[in-house]
C-alpha cells in the first residue's frame, strides 16, 4: 500500500489535534497503509526557528516528507489560519516538497466561524508546495473530541462519520489502480 | 508623538526583512514616534514554540503590543504566506492584541508572483486580532533591497518611494488629530 | 458630514442583504451623512455582465463612488464567497476607485461556518482597489434577520448591538477631525 | 474518455481567456476526451443576474456540469480575483455542483503580481462546491497570448509548455484507471 506521513501541527503536548490524528492513523494504519507519525513540537525549538537547513533534524524531516505517499496535515486554528509552529516546518522543507503527493488537511478549533481557514489560509500553502491532490479536509470542533483518562479519545457521532469519510478517501486517493502504478 | 512596535518576522539573522524595517524605524522615529524593534528570532525558541502563555518573554511581549499605538509587521513570503515564525509568535498573544490600533503590513520575497500574500494571507490574521486600522502595505523584491559592507541598506528608487509613501500614510494614521485625541 | 454610498451586492429583489443595508442606512442618515443606496440588481444586466465602461450606467456608478467619503458594501456569501453580481460591479469600476475611501464589508449568509469570507474573500478584492480604511465588518446570520410583513426588518439583539457597533466605528471613521480636514 | 465542460469567465466576446480555453479543447479533443465548450457571456445576462433557479437556460447550465466528468474553469484577473460574470454563474449551480470531478482552474491577467489568485481566491470557490480534485492550474501573462487575424492563437514558449503540462495532467486525472473505473 502507500507511506504516508502524518504530521501534528500543534504546539501543546495534550492537544486535541495530535491526539485526533493518532486516532485517524490507526484508520489508515488498518487499510495496510504504513503511517509514521510526526508531531511538530517533538522537534528542536531552535531548529525549527532557526534557517539552518543543513541541520541533520531538518534533512531527517525532508526525508520524511521525500518519502511518503501521502501526507496528513493537522493543525489548530489560531487568529483565523493554522498554527505558526507548523508554518515553521513547511518553511524549512523544500519548495516542492509535497511534489507528487496526495494530501489531506485537517484542522480543530474552537468555533465554526473558522472552518474556511482550511480552504483559504492551509490549502494555498500546501498548493505552492506542488501537492499534487489536496482532498476535501475536515474541520472538527474542540467540543467534539472527548480525551479518556486512558488516553483513547471519542469523536462525537457526526464528525467521526465525516471523519471517517475524509480518511477512507484519501486512502482511495493514494492507492494507484493497477494500471497506472505498471505505467508509472 | 505614538508608540511603534516594529515587529520583524524573519528567522534569519543577515535578513532583508530584519535589515528594512530597521531602515524604516529611522523614518518613524525622525517623524517624532518612539519605536520599538522586535526581531521574532530573538525571543527564545523554546517559548515561541511551547504554548506556555504565562512565560515572562511571552508576559513582555504580550506589553509590547499592549503598549503601542501602531504595528510593523514585516515577514519574508516563504511557501506564498508569512513566516511560522512570525506567525508563532501572534499564536501566543491574546486573540485581540491588535485591537484599537494602526497597523502597517510589510512583506519582501523573490518573486512578484508573491505580492497578493499580503492581503490573502497576512492581513486575515492581523484583522481576526482586532486591528483598528490595516493600512496599505508594501512588498519590496529581494533584489531591490542591496546591504551595504557597514551594515547600511539602500532600497531601488522606486520600492523607495513606495515604502516612504506607506510608512508616512502609516505614520499619519498614526496620530490621532486633536478634537480626536481630547474626546477619546 | 461625509457622504455614503451603500452598495447591496444580492441579486434578489426580496433579499436580506439588500433589507438590512437599507435598515442600516437610517442609522448613517441620522448620524448626519448623506447616504445613497445603490441595489447592484437594478442596474440593466447587460451592462454588468459586458465589458463596456463607457456606458451611462457605468459611467454614473463610477461616478457615485467617486463622489462618496465612504462605502458600505453588503453581499450575501454563495460558495464561500462574495456574490457574483457585486463582483460584476467592481470589475466595472476603475481600478482604484476606492482611493482615499472608507469602507465598511458586510455579508449575510446562512452558517457561521461562512464568517470568514469578509476576511479572506471579499477585503482583498476592496484592498486592490486602493480603499484608504477598511473598518472591521460584520457577517450576519440569516436567520437573526427578521422581515415583518410592512417591509421593516428586526434584527436579533446580540447580531443587532454588533452591527449598531460597526456601523458606528465606520461613521466615527468617516468623519475626519477638524485639525486634519483643515490641513487636507 | 472523459465528458470535459470547458469555462470560460470572461465578460468580453475577444477575450484572451475565452480564446486561450478554446485552443486548449483542441488538445483535450484530440487525447479522446468530448469537450463542450461554455462561454459565460453567450449566456442571457438576465438570468446571470438574476436568481431563478428555475430558469431553462440555468437548469441547461446545470446539466452541463451534471454531465461532465472534469471542468475546464478560466477567468480572467479582475481587482486581485475571478470574474464577477464567472462567479454569478457558479452562484445559479447547486452547491455542490462540481462533487466528484477533476477540475483545472485557469486565469489570465496583466501582472505576475495576480498570480495567486487562483490559489487563494478561485480554489476556495471550486472547493466549496466539492470538487474532487482541483489539479495543478496556471495563470497566463496577456502579453504571452498572441491572436492572430484569422482568429488563431499563439502562446509564448515557456508559457504553451507549462500550459500544456497542466492540461496534460487533467486529462490523466480524469481517466480512471481499468480497475477502478469496473470497481466504480
Amino acid at each position: 500500500m502507500a507511506t504516508v506521513l502524518s504530521v501534528s501541527g500543534s504546539p501543546s503536548a495534550a492537544s486535541r489535534t495530535n491526539r485526533l490524528l493518532r486516532h485517524l492513523d490507526r484508520r489508515l494504519a488498518a487499510q495496510g497503509h504504513e503511517v509514521i507519525p510526526l508531531d511538530v513540537r517533538t522537534l528542536p525549538a531552535e531548529v525549527l526557528l532557526g534557517a539552518d537547513f543543513t541541520h541533520p533534524a531538518v534533512v531527517a524531516a525532508t526525508e520524511l516528507f521525500a518519502r511518503a505517499d501521502g501526507v496528513v496535515v493537522g493543525t489548530p486554528v489560531y487568529k483565523a489560519s493554522y498554527s505558526g509552529v507548523l508554518k515553521a516546518l513547511l518553511d524549512l522543507l523544500p519548495q516542492y516538497a509535497l511534489a507528487g503527493k496526495t494530501v489531506l488537511p485537517l484542522a480543530t478549533g474552537g468555533t465554526t466561524a473558522h472552518v474556511l481557514a482550511i480552504d483559504y489560509a492551509l490549502r494555498p500553502v500546501l498548493n505552492s508546495m506542488g501537492a499534487a491532490h489536496i482532498v476535501q479536509g475536515w474541520f472538527t470542533l474542540d467540543k467534539d473530541i472527548t480525551v479518556h483518562e486512558n488516553g483513547t479519545l471519542t469523536v462525537a457521532p457526526p464528525a467521526a462519520e465525516a471523519l471517517a469519510r475524509v480518511v477512507d478517501r484519501f486512502s482511495t486517493a493514494l492507492t494507484p489502480a493497477p494500471a497506472l502504478a505498471a505505467a508509472s
